[in-house]
């Protein structure tokens, strides 16, 4: 059926596990690919152009801004971060399933763009499942832990945004319902217009006899 | 999440093999029930009452049309047919995801009455694939293969109104392929609305140390 890549959209609560349920799909499975971001941040210890992110000057992300290359960007602190289009395209046209990990302003974003972009956001099982993730091993300030809560709460006003909800409860249930999600999505008979198209066309010659 | 089951509407080709896509599904997996028709003709030898059908008078059947108690129905020949909305709700219920497999004109009743449930269509991987299983294995008469053949090219008029269309060419692949639209139909965030807004009440006591 239909060989286009689908872009999928990952949000979740922070602490909730969203980055170990992607490596897990990106291992278990073939069709993915994880969409590369650019930034103008400096290259840490071990980090590579084209692996971790795309690195760029200021100049040339602004450049890209201008020339509306991003699917979505945005700045936080000194630095700008954003979804280059070409990548994420090139991809798609190469059969990967491309997956989007974005906090919720870029996921609305992506959206825009792609409408057909399915959205799954990765919840806890329990509030207090969440609760001692962020808390953590009490090695850190209240000044922290506090801001942390706080922060969950203002992402769970985003979860009706999204088409889909999954638990991260048991990892590899997770991980299989994600993949669910991408497979089912890639039977839908809006993505295979093309299919069905020759399909009905070639049985239309079922009845030349007629003619 | 949702505890209550999916009611997924099964279309298809005749021809197409549907009927043992369904029975793999029921045979593979604990969450599946088939939607029992009720029907007006006469039980065959070995069908059994509330198995293959529910057998019922005329007179009781038109009683429960009068009484809005049919999803659906219709008169084939001298028969009726239906859906009985009561069987349907009980096992969905229940939490039994209920495979319905119905003709197109039925599948669009369901739909109006059940907006949020799934509509599959199975396929052929080609339209050869179809003629041949159409066809057989020269049997039949030209009369009957010529109406067969017909049959088919006005039942794909009606792919374009399903949500999925899943290819019937390797058995295992389809049941899995129509096992993972309805586990993903099950993520569905409209479907999880109690569980979405618990979770996010649970979590404002996060922030109570606030208060």
């Amino acid at each position: 059926m239909s060989e286009r890549g689908i872009l999928t959209v990952i949000s979740g609560f922070s602490g909730v596990g969203k980055g170990t349920v992607i490596k897990r799909m990106l291992r278990d499975y073939q069709a993915y690919a994880l969409s590369i971001s650019a930034t103008t941040r400096a290259p840490r210890v071990g980090e590579q152009d084209g692996r971790e992110y795309f690195f760029k000057t200021r100049e040339e992300f602004e450049a890209m801004i201008a020339a509306d290359e991003f699917v979505e960007y945005a700045q936080f602190v000194e630095n700008y971060y954003g979804t280059p289009k070409a990548y994420v395209e090139q991809m798609l046209s190469e059969g990967k399933d491309v997956i989007l990990e974005i906090e919720v302003q870029g996921a609305m974003k992506i959206k825009e763009k792609f409408p057909d972009a399915p959205t799954i956001f990765i919840v806890p099982p329990t509030p207090d499942a969440l609760r001692e993730r962020l808390v953590g091993r009490g090695t850190e300030s209240q000044e922290v832990i506090e801001s942390r809560l706080r922060r969950a709460v203002e992402e769970a006003d985003s979860m009706d945004q999204y088409e889909y909800l999954v638990i991260n409860d048991d990892l590899d249930t997770c991980v299989r319902q994600v993949h669910a999600i991408i497979q089912s999505e890639h039977l839908k008979g809006s993505r295979n217009i093309e299919f069905r198209t020759n399909l009905a066309q070639g049985m239309n010659k079922f009845l030349k006899g007629d003619r």
